[in-house]
């Protein structure tokens, strides 16, 4: 699988790749399959270590040959573009080999800490990312920014991951972040040659003010076996909000910017609310067990786990909506408290993945003034709130909300007995 | 009144003064007055500006002689020091004549968006903070940080308005907030000469990332005309929890440090939980509404409103608990979430102002262990995890939960009648 280059305009991904079966939610539950399937139940998956990977492993050979799938075309080891399928659609290719370089990156920006302190905490003692078939790596991936506290020194490391910015040539002067971005392309990636050198699989850790529960940013619907590693998620933590967002506006050709691009797949976690510079135990463990179970995930998958075809729900990525601003650029108001604040039980809960209908209000201006959605239909915001997006011209993310056909995960063939 | 130099070593102010009638709460609502009492009632001073202060000015002038407060001994206008009361308390006399220069202070952190954005708006606009017998004046303290939108930018300002670092010679490798103390110490104070151009109050606005509410800090028990003011927007916002804090620990002879310090008298208030870097509409409307009130307040006494004796709950600060640390000094674990998480109805408040009994655990360690508090008595944790203060090693604050007595404000004679 390698969806580093899936950006060619050519392949419209997801927006012809998704099939939107319903909008704005609708009776199935997000993660639920479309069939009996062969992914080991939740509860099974909570037992013991070597037993879930036995586990898995048995069942992913006990299914039946119904459930397994044949590879998609195009899904050739080393294919470093995602190719049209026989509809003409897109997707990344569903690995076909174990995966064995996995990363997971903390401190990508310095002021979120739950990755920060978890990457601090696995440099130290890695063993809770060891599984029989592969251990994965820590990084902290930007220690400056960390030891200040601060989202980055110079620019934003998460934007400096571009085919353009890393392949530049390297000068006394450059920021910090492009310096480090580039270091971490040689460690993860590198990302413009396509190389099988390349991390299989990186997950980026990260935090938002925002009161987004559990987020999982994947790229595109076109990436099958990032949004299997999520529907794995949402079933594991069904406690807490745990939603899916699809981060490439529809029709974006775009070029891919962040760390987890380097790598031949990754995803981005997000978790929140919790304030720049703060570690929330509650954040922090759910960060650290969602790791666990992320990395459960892929060694069911190098076992020979088959996970069957299913419907979720999912938000995708729309744009941003800025802020009312003076002439001069500063804030001229703020986030409406209606489309932050929900009043409930005395208790408030910020409005993250809730509809916002045209004509509702977004904006409260100091005058007093109200600022209106001026969309043409109903959008569920996200993001809402999020410090690091002030700078950026982002009070909100609009998205759109979808249900989705994902396609199986084909089980790997022969199956790799590795064991470290 | 002045409480500049409050912290001579012979005045044992608060220990001595403030009258413990009780500890851990009692039957009393905080503010409850201990007699019928001349001060406007909530609904009346709600209801319209202009007739407020007539209501006010007319309470004041109708109120029975019984009831009228004789000044108290060392409160004669233009008195430097606290002086000690015929019972050998200390008290910062009460102001005995109309306040006329008030200032209302933001972005004394620039990360902290309310006050920064408060301030914005009123150096525009600043008709909200005019009353019939003065204006207050809006200041943003620290407009390069806010720019940066960061806390500081070489160190932090609401530490350097101390005598000492403000009469040292400036050299031009100074902090940048040590120059921006200076200047801010001639536009207000100046602090150190004790000089009658001093403003008569500051008010300095801030925000937390702990669960706070509304706390309102006062340097001690001794300072009536700040504990009045506290009891009266207590009973204007008795919707959220509005909390008065006493910052100075007990027999602490440190110098004061803070903004507010170099006026004559000041209070700061805290409103939380807000991240640095956003800014919450519910949160900067109730600082909006607090400042509000407060000046109308300040409109009341300079009036010649009375205001009877009353008791009061507070916390008083004993000090900061640092988190465990490694030995190269990072962190080590984070606050415990039966410490800082309160589950209540499917949502999360967070435990400020809770007792916290000796024994319970306060801290959650990386590896796993608990840390438990050693302290031998039942304290009332506040600022639980605010992200400035990690950097100063503090988690939280110890604090103790105290039942004082406040003495009566006596009414200003003559009435002033200026009528801007």
């Amino acid at each position: 699988m390698d969806r580093r280059q899936r950006q060619e305009p050519a392949c419209k991904t997801e927006t012809q790749w998704a099939v939107a079966v319903g909008r704005g939610g609708g009776g199935r539950r997000p993660g639920q399959p479309l069939a009996a399937g062969t992914c080991p139940s939740p509860t099974a998956l909570l037992a013991g270590r070597q037993e879930r990977f036995l586990l898995g492993n048995l069942q992913a050979h006990n299914q039946p040959a119904s459930s397994r799938q044949v590879p998609q075309a195009g899904a050739q080891p080393g294919a470093r573009k995602p190719r049209p399928t026989p509809a003409g659609m897109c997707s990344v290719p569903v690995p076909q080999a174990p995966l064995r370089r996995v990363a997971v990156t903390g401190g990508t920006h310095g002021n979120e800490l739950s990755g920060v302190y978890l990457a601090r905490h696995w440099l130290r003692d890695p063993r809770e990312l060891r599984r029989p078939s592969f251990s994965a790596t820590p990084v902290l991936a930007n220690p400056a920014a960390a030891a200040a506290c601060r989202r980055y020194v110079d620019r934003d490391l998460n934007r400096t991951f571009t085919d353009t910015l890393l392949v530049s040539r390297a000068t006394p002067n450059d920021p910090h972040e492009l310096t480090r971005a580039r270091e971490l392309d040689q460690l993860l990636g590198p990302k413009a040659s396509g190389s099988d050198r390349a991390f299989d699989f990186v997950l980026d850790l990260h935090n938002t003010t925002a009161n987004m529960g559990t987020c999982l940013l994947v790229d595109g619907a076109h990436n099958t076996f990032a949004l299997h590693l999520s529907r794995h998620l949402q079933l594991q933590f069904p406690e807490v909000p745990c939603q899916v967002l699809l981060t490439r506006p529809p029709q974006s050709a775009r070029e891919s910017f962040s760390l987890d691009s380097v790598a031949k797949n990754g995803m981005t976690v997000e978790l929140g609310p919790q304030p720049q510079g703060v570690l929330r135990a509650d954040i922090f463990s759910r960060m650290r067990a969602l790791v666990a179970s992320a990395l459960d995930f892929m060694e069911l998958f190098n076992q020979g786990a088959a996970f069957p075809a299913f419907e979720m729900e999912v938000y995708r990525n729309l744009g941003g909506e800025d802020f009312p601003r003076t002439q001069d650029g500063d804030l001229a108001g703020m986030v409406h408290p209606q489309l932050q604040v929900r009043e409930q039980l005395a208790c408030h809960q910020d409005r993250d993945y809730e509809p916002l209908q045209p004509g509702a209000p977004i904006f409260q201006k100091f005058s007093g003034e109200d600022v209106l959605y001026e969309g043409d239909s109903t959008v569920y915001p996200v993001f809402i709130n999020e410090a690091a997006y002030y700078e950026k011209h982002v009070a909100f993310l609009r998205t759109e909300k979808l249900m989705i056909s994902v396609p199986p995960l084909p089980p790997l063939s022969p199956t790799p007995t590795q064991v470290l």
